[in-house]
């Protein structure tokens, strides 16, 4: 029996789903009670999932609200599809627990503002779980800056760049995938976080800072039905239709504190993967895409250092923990370390490291990038979820996983 | 004796202007015949570099009115100050001579319209010396774009990412030195032609493309007053003052042609030296900052393969040739590619493979850009200097240094 356990439950158990449940069942200190799925087939898959881990008392539910009547559930995760999870989100923190909702955009402001206010009048925490917050570089970079080796922070770049093409134009046709759907019907960012959320825990969003405006523009759309072009076959259903979501979507915040940020959207043309991240200070660059750090007066004069040799200096202690641990997931220890963050706060009954401020500024961007590309680029107000709050709002919260 | 030469003036000789005149002296086919600069010091710095390469026939001038009355003068090169370049090159075209201002950025779309109109009442050519147009890289991407290595052309990146805090901020004030007195007083993408030029050419701008709209985001300004608290003594003129340049300005210029360009002007911050050049299509992307190619279908999946790779299989044939030419300049043979591109026009009483158009189009991105900024963001219409023939004009010039 587990000692000293949270008890968790899962609503959604596609590919997402079921590997974020794997990694649940093999924490030490984590009970997963109840599974769920709107579709059988899927809930039978992760039933098997439970019993390939050695568990046959998880109970599986179709109906997300069945599950949510359970009194030992303490908090759900939502690896839901991008339009179900901010819902189900608010019925979970109603019943009273933790709610977890995986990362992508929102489709309005107002299902945001439902969320946080849900929120602050059941006093139950969101937290998205952007598993890219935790991730080693990520967290090196938030290390360094807390230490001061940036200086005074002044520009960021993020993004999401993954070839999607297969993913978005060969998805199961017969149930509407959700990315064709999105990619195929709106013109936006539909996935800013994985970039953004790192970038805004760096430069104190929501604590000191907040996202102002943005402008958003959108390269024509060209990379899918190319695609479909050369690989779909003469019967694919979108052969030759026009897809509205541009192949690149260039958005640019400004902060309240001055900085801005570039984030960008890529996953319908040819490339290896990046989340395009660069820092950018007084005393610092940084640079994902090679993998290179710039110290002024440290590094030789205009000349790039691999980031591998500051890592031992600079090294989150998160992270030190996390190799020493041993542990592995699917996505490089940030499944891993986000799930952990989660059922600690749980466990501690303690605000979580990502909020639900947090959760509805970075899932804003992406329906005020459609807003702003309807209008010509237009530039378009961040809504301030805080109410005001940002600008001397009480310590974050603290503990081994905090950001 | 040089045979078969064209006979030129420069206009212009601070270090810039030294340094052309350098590799025009060395030009076999060039006869330099007059220099000028309003500053004695100057004229005399540039008559001993012409002294230093043994000549002793190149008179000297101190108006430039003066240089302009000659009739064996074909063709002037303008390397002067950003705020004096486009009045001479409009007074030299006014002459009857090819004009060549250096690079940088206009102060006002009215003056950009008198350089056109000059060029279309005069018929004389205005080159704007572009000189990364000729760069290694960028003519590679050229060629692979014109074979169609990257299908269609869907976005592009480019820039100035320049540490130079050290000019910026250690000018000589008794005089006023440029880049400090604009860093200081503007806040927009003072330098966009370098990075932007090489991607407009690879878009048919002016040619069956334009660039139709912009907006540019500017971060906040620390980098120059921290260089000088740290740097510059006690006594620095300009020590605890606010500078009106943001560190880094993003500007996002959409085209005719459905494509978006990413525009980054660095210039006050620490960081190596990189024009942040990226280019996408539908089969490929090029990335300067990592120096990678991926091309669909032939790199291995997700996997960036180095630009050298393929760099016998797609060097631009004039760059094969100068290779092979063993020519030298202070620039990687971009100078001498640009200076022979514009001599060989006057040669051939050709048009310019840079032209007024470009020119204007190019250098209109700083004072759009300072509008947006000032503007909130605000997208701004960038001028149609063709009035409309960009649709379908007369076809580009031809010849070993077309464009």
């Amino acid at each position: 029996m587990k000692q000293n356990t949270v008890t968790i439950g899962v609503i959604g158990l596609g590919g997402r789903g079921r590997s974020l449940l794997g990694v649940l069942l093999d924490m030490a200190d984590v009970n997963v009670a109840a599974i769920c799925d709107i579709q059988a087939d899927k809930l039978a898959l992760g039933i098997d999932k439970t019993k390939e881990k050695g568990c046959t008392d998880i109970a599986g539910y179709l109906d997300y609200k069945e599950l949510l009547k359970r009194d030992d559930i303490q908090g759900v995760i939502i690896p839901t599809n991008w339009q179900t999870h901010i819902e189900i989100a608010i019925d979970v923190m109603k019943a009273g627990k933790y709610a977890g909702p995986e990362v992508a955009g929102a489709s309005s402001i107002d299902e945001l503002y439902t969320l946080v206010k849900t929120s602050e009048e059941t006093g139950m925490p969101c937290m998205m779980l952007e598993n890219c917050n935790y991730g080693r570089d990520e967290m090196m970079l938030l290390n360094m800056v807390r230490m001061g080796v940036f200086g005074e922070v002044v520009h960021a770049q993020a993004g999401y760049e993954h070839d999607l093409r297969s993913s978005i134009t060969m998805g199961k046709f017969e149930r509407g995938h959700y990315r064709t759907d999105h990619n195929f019907n709106r013109n936006g960012d539909l996935y800013p976080t994985h970039g953004l959320g790192p970038m805004a825990k760096i430069l104190n969003i929501n604590r000191g800072n907040r996202f102002v405006s943005l402008t958003s523009t959108a390269s024509k759309a060209r990379g899918a039905a190319h695609y479909i072009n050369e690989k779909g076959g003469d019967d694919h259903p979108l052969k030759g239709l026009e897809w509205q979501k541009g192949d690149v979507i260039t958005t640019v915040i400004k902060c309240a504190g001055g900085e801005s940020i570039l984030i960008t959207h890529d996953t319908t043309l040819p490339r290896p993967y990046s989340r395009a991240g660069r820092l950018q200070g007084t005393k610092a660059i940084w640079m994902e895409d090679n993998a290179s750090l710039y110290l002024d007066n440290i590094s030789p004069a205009h000349e790039w250092e691999s980031v591998d040799k500051y890592r031992e200096q600079f090294e989150h202690p998160l992270w030190q923990d996390y190799i020493n641990s041993k542990v592995q997931d699917d996505h490089d220890g940030m499944d891993y370390l986000v799930l952990s963050a989660f059922a600690e706060s749980i466990r501690n009954q303690s605000r979580t490291p990502i909020d639900v401020y947090d959760t509805a500024a970075w899932m804003a961007i992406t329906c005020l990038s459609e807003q702003s590309i309807a209008m010509g680029s237009a530039p378009v107000a961040v809504p301030d979820f805080t109410n005001g709050k940002w600008v001397d709002r009480e310590e974050a919260p603290t503990g081994k996983y905090a950001l």
